[in-house]
């Protein structure tokens, strides 16, 4: 049906959903009437760059308002800010694997709620890069954990449940085949690893703590590379996970900075 | 000597070292001259509230600028938000064990650099309350896992490194103390559980995903209970794990809402 999936029995009896993070509500919002109409969600970490790429849809798709400010539907909270462009909703959803999830689960409670269809959801992030070219963009065909395997650890209660993290094929290729009008930024395919810790657990030499040699790191990021990784975030795991699960066609891409 | 320790072989081997999410650095800005006087710093996941906090503190302080507008110091970054009020640092940190590694990282480092002495680090958040009064504060005497385990494991490389999740005893009675002056909010001393997921991994039954039922997750609530557990967020073992790494006496208390 394209409808987007929540998969929770419990969702059905309340009475009221409070989206707390977004502060969005079934009580105090009419959702259907705000939302129902979107067919894209692109998101990304940095509330300042969702704006700013909220802005620039408004001027690409033509539309009434383009060139003015943009407000935050989430101005009434200060955990992530989201903006829309007619069809297109732009939200942040800070840094890691925590914050990304609040923001999602949220988020696919919201697009289940206005009854959205056929939504597509891309994260436009940044990432460090291996072995490519600085200014590359990496389309995520598969996310994988720090020991580069496809797959999604997440505790629940007392259990760690496993999760796929394969993300839709066809939008990956769709997302390369645009690419090629855009000759500034080479553009790949590959598997994104993604990290629970931005210094010790990317193999990083600057942080406070550092447990390892340069050796170890070069010795761990030769087998990354082997194994098809191309870029390391603190997102992609979790978010294949979650969308894959509630029936959204996701796709990430990184911007490799540096 | 009083000082924060860092515990990274290669940060004396380089030249500069750029605290990229703060958006400040060694060649950039003088970090003695800004920070060398610092002796407290309060950290908590808004920066809305870690901006009220820092205003509150002036006004407490009696300090100059009272009642004024407060300058973020990482203006130039939209990843935390920092602010100071005399001899008090007020950082967001997101949500998150990820999020708030990366500041504390980039924190340290700070503090480093500034040759600070003596600091004294207490995150001020909120949390979800187990068997305890609505409004009541929870002053963490040891952060656990969702084992209920005090301990942060880590992956570094391909390693699991596990981290001592104790805080400051005597801090925290010292906390204790002061909060017999202020008795609307009942406050106690008792375990912190820190989970890496808000809404499954909390037990919460709200979610998009609800993969257990009431009563299991009531059952675990009730063994979290036992093992001293009396509130529940996303930080502390982080918290817990590097203050106590890096010398920073360090204590976490943390409001029940709702």
């Amino acid at each position: 049906s394209g409808l987007v999936l929540v998969k929770n029995p419990h969702l059905d009896l309340m009475e009221e959903d409070v989206l707390y993070h977004l502060d969005l509500g079934t009580k105090t919002h009419n959702l259907p009437a705000m939302f129902g109409d979107i067919k894209f969600v692109c998101v990304g970490g940095s509330p300042n760059r969702m704006k700013a790429f909220a802005q620039f849809m408004q001027r690409e798709l033509g539309l009434a308002g383009a060139g003015e400010d943009v407000a935050d539907i989430c101005a009434g909270s200060d955990r992530y800010a989201m903006y829309r462009a007619g069809p297109v909703l732009s939200i942040s959803h800070g840094m890691g694997i925590p914050s990304i999830s609040i923001m999602l689960h949220e988020l696919i409670k919201l697009l289940h709620h206005a009854k959205c269809r056929d939504v597509t959801i891309i994260r436009i992030g940044t990432s460090g890069g291996l072995g490519i070219e600085a200014g590359s963009v990496v389309i995520t065909d598969t996310a994988v954990d720090s020991s580069f395997q496809p797959r999604f650890e997440q505790v629940v209660l007392d259990d760690v449940v496993v999760r796929s993290t394969e993300l839709d094929k066809d939008l990956a290729e769709e997302l390369l085949a645009c690419s090629r009008d855009i000759p500034d930024f080479p553009t790949l395919i590959g598997h994104t690893m993604c990290t629970y810790d931005f210094y010790e657990g990317q193999g990083r030499l600057d942080g406070a703590l550092c447990s390892f040699s340069s050796e170890k790191k070069l010795e761990y990021l030769r087998r990354a590379y082997e194994a098809g990784v191309r870029n390391i975030e603190m997102e992609s795991t979790a978010f294949a996970a979650l969308c894959g699960l509630c029936g959204l066609k996701g796709e990430s891409c990184c911007f490799h900075l540096l």
